[in-house]
């Protein structure tokens, strides 16, 4: 069989950086087709992937006394419809059920998009008293929305997430509730996949649909293009008075609780390619690498050397780390290809003078650097240098998010950068949707991505209008 | 507030078995609803018994090579067409999309009530080679199927499940994985839900639509009658045939590939509770118990005792117990009733004398044997217990089900049994559908559960027509 360095396959990120992604999430096997138009298949390496992301967010969220539930994947129209907002965001995009079995169902039912309105239903029927309260609940689920044009991970009909939705019995609560979730996503999002992340609060033209408020983590892709990886949303009391979900509170009077809901989705894959990746392929950060390290024997027909590598592996896999061993019949160059195509933090070559001397030979993804390590004792320095590369992801990521992130104090300037400069743009605003509107249209679909909680006072005046400004905020395009 | 006892209010169950069984759903938590009809919501305590047998599951087939994937939720009419059989058997009871957003879709697309369309649609177009098998692929998902009666986890319009579908080079291959699952499932049930089953072959008539063989593993409820637990299915070449799913082999020609399925779902959540609970409510093996302890203190205002349970709980949960302690300001005599109805396995009581002796006190939820115990290795002994819990409900739901299982070797004999005896019977059986379709009809329900592995020669000739006998069989009414 002739062997092809995958290398050799996939576009530049520079010359094509859509075809970059295209065929990174092919060749490191992601995901696959069916001839079901705009759903993906996602295979088990990206599964595993996203295993990783729901064992550590699942881990996070109980933490904070939130419960697992699962609530109905179909919802009825007159359901949908009792919050009007949110019916108006969510109606033109779902998929209609119209008929179980050969019967013609009395009321269509819409795939759910996302699940306020359910569990809305549920909780008016389900909590009666301030003792029922708070209810901290999430689901792991699919969702359907029927998007027109689709991209792996990104932009799909049909996406896995999670959504939490928590009823209180004061305001207070639910907005500590809804800013506690956002920060657990951020910290989960630096920590766990070393992508840093900006917190914020969206405008009102870019908020949820029915929410009162929307704070939302933008992480900045190599691209230049800014990609929105978990939103929290706080309801006020608007669901619970469309829905009625009420209670009797200590002092004995009916009141109406006040609601959140906070969703992550498999999206986050498609964050880690893009803000990792490189030309070689996938570059996963250690932690939620489904494999680790992947042992790759050189000159493996040499007596001893296959034995060596398989114990090489006992050895890590024992001492808690995933790896994996390559003994395929292939060239030590077309695995090292492979297993950077597939984004592994780390490989660790040993081949038969490495063996005479009691060494092997540690590589790490992320900086190529040769790390020359005797087999006393590997397991620890495999688990350092995994530390290591965990740690210097996310500085690199850092690094680079602050290089292509500008300042606007003008029109002029602002409009310049966004027309030569990739990356997020700081800059004043009015607060007006007028400016956001105009600013998308001008500038090629430009979009405020949030109004950082760090706020800085860059200038006076907003940077479109020239009026008094009210705050600072992250501009950018968007995936 | 009055303090009612749950045992006061559920039916027993030798008076109504449908309605204890939903009263022990309802007062144990386990679900809840909304105005979707025929769906149900799977609230906390449900699903964490669901949480972690999709972790034991999960573990097991992973053990065997088993990776996870993900498939589309929806199929095209066409794609659900192409196996005769297979969607004679489903089309009648399922759920249609007919739109998306606002416009009509050129094909309408049906909600998986099973996935073998889309494993085989994928599989075609991913595998080329004999280097590419075998595939062993599963998801954990939900599926729709447009039921007319529906009872919370035995029968809805949407359950979770798992669903594991595989390919291989040869029938043999195929065939062994088929039973290696259904062994899996079996050893599942018995280990770890404390459920003994049956484990044999469905007939021609009862297997699954497109299956050259249907294999299930059969439990007997409380009750008498019996649950089909889980499934694994030999497809042989059928669906490689009518999706094209073929691979270049080592001889260099073209073959189709041999394909099986198999899946578990939260009907087991209904299985435990009809072959585990009484009339006090839930009753849980410890090994899938969310909670195995329930911490309760005694005069828990007396100085010193809510602090001495607090820490007794901290010692449970160290050693690796989920362990709880119910500090709400209610007698015990509530807490005992409520940890009963839930089903905690194990409650430990605790008070000022236990205190002072340096004891506490062990109550089984199994026997309500009570065992005082020294604090002094307390967590030593708890898990004893646990362990010897789980032991004994095996044991105990063994001898129930062997006590009801029947032998006949007449039609007088068959008829008296089916007509007054609940439970399993075991009788010899021609092989023809005309005898399976007859007893189905007379005697009001009763249906071939399986032809066991375990085959006895009972007699010479089939327990209905008289003709010569090929298979001993067993019969018994069903969920």
């Amino acid at each position: 069989m002739a062997e092809k360095k995958f290398v050799e396959e996939i576009t530049s990120m520079e010359d094509d950086f859509a075809q970059w992604y295209t065929d990174v999430v092919k060749k490191a096997e992601l995901t696959g087709y069916t001839q079901v138009k705009g759903f993906m298949v996602i295979k088990p390496a990206g599964y595993a992937i996203w295993e990783n992301i729901q064992h550590e967010l699942d881990r996070r969220f109980k933490e904070t006394g939130v419960e697992n539930v699962y609530l109905p994947c179909l919802i009825p129209e007159s359901l949908l419809n009792k919050e009007k907002e949110h019916v108006e965001g969510f109606a033109p995009e779902v998929a209609w059920v119209t008929y179980g079995g050969t019967q013609q169902l009395e009321e269509r039912m819409c795939v759910r998009p996302t699940s306020e309105t359910l569990f809305s239903d549920f909780y008016a029927k389900d909590v009666h008293s301030y003792r029922d309260l708070p209810r901290l609940y999430n689901q792991w689920c699919s969702v359907v929305r029927w998007e027109k044009t689709t991209r792996p991970f990104l932009r799909s009909r049909e996406f896995l997430w999670q959504e939490g939705h928590t009823i209180h019995a004061t305001a207070k609560e639910a907005e500590d509730r809804t800013t506690q979730m956002l920060n657990l996503y951020a910290d989960f999002l630096e920590q766990f996949l070393a992508i840093p992340v900006v917190r914020g609060q969206k405008t009102e033209k870019e908020k949820f649909a029915g929410a009162v408020a929307t704070y939302t983590v933008e992480a900045l892709m190599h691209d230049g293009k800014a990609l929105q990886c978990g939103t929290s949303h706080n309801f006020g009391d608007g669901f619970a008075r469309a829905y009625g979900i009420q209670f009797v509170d200590k002092d004995n009077t009916q009141k109406y609780v006040y609601q959140t809901s906070w969703g992550m989705t498999t999206r986050l894959i498609g964050a880690i390619i893009m803000v990792h990746g490189d030309n070689s392929g996938l570059k996963l950060p250690p932690l939620v690498a489904p494999v680790q390290v992947m042992v790759i024997p050189v000159q493996q027909k040499k007596e001893g050397v296959l034995d060596k590598a398989e114990e090489l592996k006992r050895v890590l896999t024992s001492a808690g780390i995933r790896a994996r061993l390559d003994d395929a019949d292939k060239s030590p160059g077309w695995k090292f290809s492979d297993q950077e195509m597939r984004g592994i933090p780390v490989r660790v070559e040993i081949g038969p003078k490495d063996i005479e001397k009691g060494q092997c030979v540690i590589v790490r993804r992320d900086t190529r650097e040769k790390i020359v390590a005797p087999l006393e004792g590997i397991a620890d320095k495999v688990k350092e240098v995994l530390d290591q590369i965990q740690h210097d992801m996310y500085e690199n990521a850092r690094a680079r998010r602050d290089a292509m992130t500008y300042t606007a104090t003008t029109k002029e300037e602002f409009t310049e950068i966004a027309n030569t400069k990739p990356g997020f743009i700081k800059a004043m605003w009015c607060g007006d949707v007028a400016c956001e509107n105009a600013i998308k249209d001008e500038l090629g679909g430009v979009t405020s991505r949030c109004i950082p909680f760090r706020q800085e006072h860059l200038s006076d005046t907003c940077v479109w209008c020239g009026r008094p400004a009210k705050k600072m905020v992250y501009w950018g395009k968007a995936y």
